[in-house]
Order: structure tokens, then C-alpha cells, then sequence
């Protein structure tokens, strides 16, 4: 087995053709939305593997009825050693407005700022950078004699498009799939100076209500008084849904919702983070959500029900004075712990159907639902790589929620019962998803160097 | 002084071409809400003073800040005879939903059924067919010698939006615009073989309210709970708008609302209006609005708290996880009896603020407001006018209200102190303010008898 100073020491000695291997991957227009750039992505899986064949991964590009996989694989030369699956995707968003870009989105450029150096490009951070963090760790480990776990590794092309051949490619190689543990890098760090692990994933529920009353469109003064109004009764469902302490109403909602354990919350109280500057920022100054929680709570270990768009009647300008036929919202209900979407998705179509007055019919449309995923914080994993990380950083990983869905995490737990350890190593102003996307030079070394100490930990 | 048989006969002989100028003016496609449609409306109003100069009128278009009025006069070659003023809107609502229309909503069409032949059209009942009516009677009476009374004309273009020009213009033109007495053909009769008049109408407020939460949309995962949603905001206040009995819950809603008089009440009883018929040819089946109120009673004496209109957030296909920004809805109150619009316009901001979270802000957009209208039913003029239907219905007129409002009637009585008789030819299948909008050929035709007979009847 390597030694683990070797291997630091050889990701800081390739660290400038790291950035150029980088370099090479970023320019590759990799947008999975766009059909235009199909080609593209057929080239980043193919550079991929062929990279991780080059460092002494078996690697194949496999086809889906999507953008293409990547499956690498590589055994230890240790015996009896974890196997760790890594999880990474090659796909890119869209880099319009290009007009707001100060450079060409698929031209990384290195940038110096006050606080150090960052890579600009389009999938820098998301999820290009990230990904090539724990290729090079892998590349430090085979230069220096071997990988310390064995290592499968999955990139696929169709993340920001919500994954659609995920779920078939794992159910038709489940086997080949299979690990001890998944590692993601697809999240952020606390700040810059501090590691941070994802623990909890909040789930996500979608239901799209439709209600409708007359058979037709009707004169608000001919017909007001006895008819039904469409928007009146979702008004009514709307206001309903919580009450004066911005508590969800549905039975059953709060079933599989625990308070944190002592330790995460004294950590969060613990942390640097202000109410006030996070909610200034989007003109804001008093917490929405539930009474009596902090806003780290309501985001990343509390459950929301939410409307994410609402449209009936006549939303022109000036007034109509119509009775609409009918009345539509989608909602959005963000799960915690062991909430079930499933038994929450039944208890809301009951509680709207017993808010539906005479002659109202509703139509339900599912978009989706997904459970939240909670890591246990006391498996021997998630301490290996806490010490890995405070190693590194000279600092405690701060365990950390996650108030977006990052759905394949899901996906694996469900159909392959793997856990999953979410690393990475992004910042908040990373601006992912926007333009002059950009990733730390610290985030994009140090990460490697992180992943070494991990694999190297987790193998102890 | 024209025989009023003749007359008649020349109603009938006109039909054809008459026919053929309202397709003409409901060509026009002068959609009063929406400023794309401006040139539309000078066009109708043009149209119109054209028509009446032809016929024998001295007629003008005169401009507002808004569309403009046609205001038209033509004296009896008799002496000592009444002073008419006729009111009319060449204004109508937008077509849309346009792919509700069975035909293109301003390419009217001859529609033939079992029980008649009906024009389709935008605008064909509300108001175009309507008023011209009362063009074709006087038409008649110009090809036959002249007008028995002396009558004004006054078309404006603004009825569906409010009137907003019409106070300023009334008050500068006070006293070309007074008269004895007003006619107006914006009502319906009792049923397709019952002539009616009006002498109830319900007020009408209209107010827009937008909510504001933060500066900007944002993520319902990394943002969900502690930032607040403006749909859920107005959710609230529409849900609490009403109490569990369909009563309005705003405080003072329900001052200047009274009973109806027995004898008013007792003739409404003996009506042969059936509650589930009426609610059937909606598609409903049980009256939705106060409890232990008949339909009539609703309708035409008690008042109304709607929502015409709802937007907030993304409202395509699919899910799309934003908290928006912004939500907005157009409510309407019908109002009865001697409900002062103005304090309860002033009841409902105060409700809506006190419903506002912190952080919100509300915008209100005030969309006119008037008092409900209740005429004298012992007049020498009603009962002349009733004289004329009963001869040409062959049925006594029923004196009924009117759900819907006509506000000017109002600004009439407030401002040039003049009585108003409403009659109307419309049903109330005719679907105003709905796609597919219709207007019996009958009661194209036989409303232009009845406004010969009435007009030789207010003159004998």
C-alpha cells in the first residue's frame, strides 16, 4: 500500500498538469439539455475514460438511451479492503446569457483574486472540478503503487436534466454497481477554510392540484353567489395548509420528524452563520417558517409545504369579472428524516378532497417524489472521513443539511441500499448554474489531497 | 308622427340588412381592457357615429382620456314630447380563451338550433347587439317620418373596464347629456318568451392586490422555510375572506344590506325558477354562496366577495421548485342594497394588511368602484314601458334584479339626477364575458319592436 505522504506529495507535484487536464475537460461543451450538443457529450465520456485508463482503471463508455455512462473500475492490491463506489457527472448547464460571461464559458481561465486563485469555466465546480479532484487522488494512489480501497467509479451525462437512464442503467448492472459505500463530490464546504460533510438530503414531494367547478367560464355578476369559485377553493386549501405557528396542518405530516441530536445542534448553534446577512440578501429579515427555529433548521432538518405557482382566471391587465371554470397550484412539500412521501402524498389528496365543497372536482399530478436521506452520523465511515478532512483542513468537518434534493443519492439507497458519503468541495459563490461559474484553486487541490486522506483512512 | 305599425313593418322589412351591419360592428374587435385594442375601439366609435349620422342623428366621437363617446342627437318633429337619453357600450371583453370558440370570436356567425337562430360573437349580446336595437327602432322611425320623442345617444367605449371617463365626462357635458329619462339595454328578459325590466342592480368593486416577499425568485430547496411565499400569503387572505356559512367575514360588509320587502320577495316566489335547472346548465348542482338563500335571492339582492383572477410563480408545464417573488389576484365584491363601496374598499386593505407576515409588502390596484342601484317601481314611465313588452310579448314583464352591475346607471342618478328603465333583450344562456357568446335572432328583432312600442308609448 502507498504511503499516504507519497501520494500528498505527488498530487502537489502534478498539480499544474492536474489544472490542465481540467483545462482540457472544461472545454468540452458538455450541455446535456441541448440535443445540438449530443456530440459533446459522447466527447467528455470518452476523454474520461480514456483518462482513467491511462491512470489504470478498466473503463468503458456505455451507452443509455441518453448521454452515455462512464463505469471504471480498480481493485486494491490490498486484500480484504472497502470497495468504495465514486459518483460524478460530466454534464454541464447551459452557459446563456453568454453576454454576462467575462470570459468564454468553455476557456477555463485562472483568475487571481484578493483571497487566492479560482478556475472560470462552465462546470468548474459543477461538477467537472469536482469530479477531477478524486481522479487525481486516484491517479497519486496508482503513481505511488496503488489504490488503497478497491474502486468503482460511475460518471454519468444527464444530471441536470433530473438523471431519466439513471434508474434502468443501476436496476441492469446492479451487480456490477454494488459497493460498501458511495462517495459523492457534488456539494460544498461551510466556507472556504472549512470542510463540510452532507448528512442530510431534505426529500421532495410535487403535486399539482387542479380544481374545477362550472362547465364553463361565468359572469362574476351573473353568476356570483350561487356558483363556485375555483380559486376561492384553493384559496381556502392554501390557507388551510399551515397554521399560526407555520406548522404544515396535514395528519400526519410530522410523522418521521426527529429534533436533531444534541451533538448536530450544538454544532450548528456553534457556527458562524447569520440569520440576518442570509435573509438581508434576498430582502429579507424575519424567518417565514416555523416558530422558533433557526433558519439552518428550517433549510437543511425542517419540512416545508410550499406553492411554487398558482394561475386561475383572468391575469391579463385590468379586471374581467369572471367565475373560472377552473383553478390550478403546484406544490412542493421538502421532506426530513423519515418522512414518507408517499403516505404524505395520500394525506394531502384527503385533506383536499375533504376541502372540495359541492360540484368541485380535482384532478392530482404528480411530479415526482423523493424521501429525504439522513446518514447515520456515528458509522465508522463518516469518522474516517472526518478525521481525513480535519487532517487536511486543520479544521472539524461541520456536518451539514442540504435544503435542495440531490435525487440519485435516493436512488442508490433505494435500489442498490447503499449509504452514501457527500464530500465536496464548493462554495456558496461559486455561482453554479450561472454565468462565470468558477471553483476554488484551493477547493480543486486541497480536494484532492482530501479524497487521498479519505480512501486512505477509510482502507485503515 | 310616424304610425307605429308602419314602424313595426319596416323593423321587419329591415331585418336582413340589419342583420348585416351588427356582423359588420361586432368585426370590431374593441377590447376596452387592453391597450393593444385602442385603435379597435376609435374604430367602433367611428362606426357608430357614421351609422347614426346615416340614419338622421346629428352624431359626434368625442374624446376622453381613455376611449372615446359617441354622443348623438336627433329631435321629434312633435312638440311637447319626451326627452330620451340612451345608453349604450361598444366596448366588450377579451375573447381569450380563443381556443374555447366553436368560430373566430369577431367573425360573427348565424348559429341555427331547435329552438331558434342565434348569432355568435364576441359582443353580440354585451352590448353591440343590444344597442342596436335601439339604433334599428329609431332607424325605422327616421325612414317612417320621424322620432316620437326626442332622443339622445350616448355609446361609450369604457363599460367593461369601469367607465373611468365617464363622471369627467358627464359633468363637462351635464347638461347636453340630461333628460327626462334614461334608457339602457344592457339587461336580459325573464326568460326567451318574457320581457323583463330591471330595477334592481348590484354595486361593484374591483380590487388587485399584489404581494411581495423577496427581492428576487428563489430555490424552494436552498431557500424553503425560513423565506417567505406571497401565494401562501394571499392563499390566507382568500381563505379567510369567508366564513363557514359563505358569509363575508370583512368587518362593516354587511351594512346597507337589508331584507328584501315582503311584496318584492313574495313575487320572486311565484317566479317559475327552478334553483337546480338554473345551476344544472352550469354543471353544478348546489348553490355555493350564504346558506339558506334561494339563487334569485343571491343573485339579485345579496352581495359578493370573488377572485376573478390569480398568478403567482411558474404556472407552465411540469414543476418548476421557485418560491416566486411576487403574487397578485383580482377580487370583486357585487354589492346591494346601500352598501358604501368606498368604506368597503377601505375594510378590505385593512384586512389584507393586517394578513401580511413580515417582510411583505402589498400593492393595491383599484379597478372602479359603485353603489348597487335600486329604481322606483310605480313611475308613469315603467308603467308605459311595461304596456309596450306586454304588447309585444304577449306577456306582462317580470321586475327583477340584476346581479351584475351597470354602473353608470348610478353615475346617472348621482349626477344628472335621472331615472333609469332597463330593459334588455339578453338570456342567460347567452354567455357573456365567455367564449362562444351568443344573442337570439329573436331578440335582435323583437327588441328593436319593443324599443318602437316603448318609445310610441312614452310619447302618447
Amino acid at each position: 500500500m502507498s504511503s499516504l505522504d507519497d501520494v500528498l506529495v505527488t498530487i502537489d507535484t502534478n498539480h499544474s498538469a492536474a489544472i490542465n487536464r481540467l483545462f482540457d475537460l472544461l472545454a468540452i461543451r458538455s450541455v446535456s439539455t441541448d440535443p445540438a450538443f449530443a456530440g459533446e457529450c459522447v466527447k467528455a465520456a470518452n476523454w474520461l475514460a480514456d483518462e482513467l485508463k491511462t491512470i489504470g482503471f478498466s473503463a468503458q463508455v456505455r451507452p443509455t438511451a441518453g448521454h452515455p455512462m462512464v463505469v471504471a473500475h480498480a481493485k486494491s492490491n490490498q486484500r480484504d479492503v472497502p470497495h468504495v463506489l465514486f459518483y460524478g457527472h460530466y454534464d454541464v448547464q447551459p452557459a446563456d446569457p453568454l453576454e454576462l460571461w467575462t470570459s468564454d464559458p468553455f476557456t477555463a481561465q485562472i483568475e487571481t483574486t484578493e483571497t487566492g486563485q479560482r478556475i472560470v469555466a462552465r462546470g468548474a465546480a459543477d461538477d467537472k472540478g469536482q469530479l477531477m479532484t478524486f481522479v487525481e487522488a486516484c491517479r497519486a494512489f496508482f503513481e505511488q503503487g496503488g489504490l488503497p480501497c478497491d474502486v468503482t467509479i460511475l460518471f454519468e451525462g444527464e444530471e441536470e436534466t433530473g438523471s431519466p437512464s439513471l434508474p434502468a442503467f443501476l436496476s441492469a448492472n446492479k451487480e456490477e454497481l454494488s459497493a460498501d459505500l458511495m462517495l459523492v463530490c457534488d456539494t460544498g464546504m461551510w466556507d472556504k477554510d472549512t470542510p463540510a460533510i452532507t448528512t442530510m438530503l431534505r426529500g421532495l414531494l410535487l403535486e399539482e392540484v387542479v380544481i374545477r367547478g362550472a362547465s364553463r367560464d361565468l359572469h362574476s355578476g351573473m353568476f356570483g353567489g350561487p356558483a363556485i369559485n375555483p380559486i376561492r377553493v384553493l384559496g381556502k386549501i392554501i390557507g388551510d395548509l399551515h397554521d399560526d405557528t407555520g406548522r404544515v396542518t396535514l395528519p400526519g405530516f410530522y410523522e418521521g420528524v426527529e429534533e436533531l441530536p444534541e451533538e448536530i445542534a450544538q454544532q450548528w448553534r456553534a457556527l458562524p452563520f447569520s440569520d440576518e446577512k442570509f435573509l438581508g440578501e434576498l430582502g429579507l429579515s424575519v424567518p417565514a417558517g416555523e416558530d422558533n427555529r433557526s433558519v439552518l433548521e428550517m433549510i437543511w432538518s425542517r419540512p416545508t409545504c410550499d406553492v411554487n405557482g398558482i394561475v386561475g382566471g383572468y391575469i391579463g391587465k385590468g379586471s374581467k369579472t369572471v367565475l373560472p371554470a377552473q383553478a390550478s397550484a403546484k406544490f412542493s412539500f421538502r421532506l426530513v428524516g423519515h418522512q414518507d412521501p408517499i403516505k404524505i402524498q395520500a394525506s394531502f389528496k384527503q385533506f383536499v378532497k375533504a376541502h372540495l365543497p359541492a360540484d368541485c372536482e380535482v384532478e392530482f399530478i404528480s411530479h415526482g417524489a423523493s424521501s429525504a436521506i439522513q446518514l447515520p452520523i456515528a458509522s465508522e465511515s463518516l469518522t474516517r472521513a472526518r478525521r481525513a478532512l480535519a487532517q487536511e483542513w486543520q479544521r472539524e468537518a461541520v456536518l451539514a443539511g442540504c435544503g435542495g434534493s440531490i435525487p440519485i443519492v435516493g436512488t442508490f439507497k433505494r435500489d442498490l441500499d447503499m449509504d452514501t458519503l457527500m464530500i465536496g468541495f464548493g462554495l456558496d459563490d461559486d455561482r453554479i448554474h450561472s454565468p462565470n461559474e468558477k471553483y476554488e484553486v484551493t477547493s480543486f487541490h486541497k480536494g484532492a489531497r482530501s479524497w487521498a486522506r479519505i480512501l486512505h483512512g477509510l482502507a485503515l
